[in-house]
């Protein structure tokens, strides 16, 4: 049986991925708003229903392998991805 | 200007990125499986208010620390601990 020490122990490795996370996540925001100044700047859309396919596929398949539920990746990656369109559609507001 | 090939660079680096989310996501279920292990053990509740409302905070300080919205922060922590209570629950149940 799990003591409360083990618990503790397991909320510390919770809480020293959930940083890593969030510090991808920012590296993830720079990119994809690189991407979205080349997109208004080019009158591109800012979503691509072809390129989102190709990274789900992808991710799916990697969930697999690291036993992570594909579904649930899918849905992780497309909460991901509404905010970067919502980012892609304020900088080509922006830019008028 | 950004050329079609720097684009396709920062796709790379998306990929990549998103490669190790995939993994850090699954190792962090690994370990919250364990925890909702001991809660279904010791009869907890699969949800711990106190708990979530410190993760909150704590990621919101990191999220300005590293330039990422706080807002969507917020929500991203919510999104993955609602598959946690899902999975928490779910153990409670098959424990019977």
């Amino acid at each position: 049986m799990m003591t409360a020490d083990k618990l503790r122990q397991y909320r510390q490795s919770i809480d020293n991925i959930d940083a890593a996370l969030v510090y991808l996540l920012a590296e993830r925001f720079k990119v994809t708003q690189a991407v979205g100044q080349y997109k208004a700047e080019n009158a591109l859309p800012a979503a691509d229903p072809t390129r989102e396919d190709a990274q789900i596929a992808r991710l799916r398949t990697l969930a697999v392998e690291a036993d992570l539920d594909p579904d649930f990746t899918e849905k992780f990656l497309r909460f991901i991805i509404d905010e970067v369109i919502r980012h892609h559609t304020q900088i080509k507001s922006d830019l008028g």
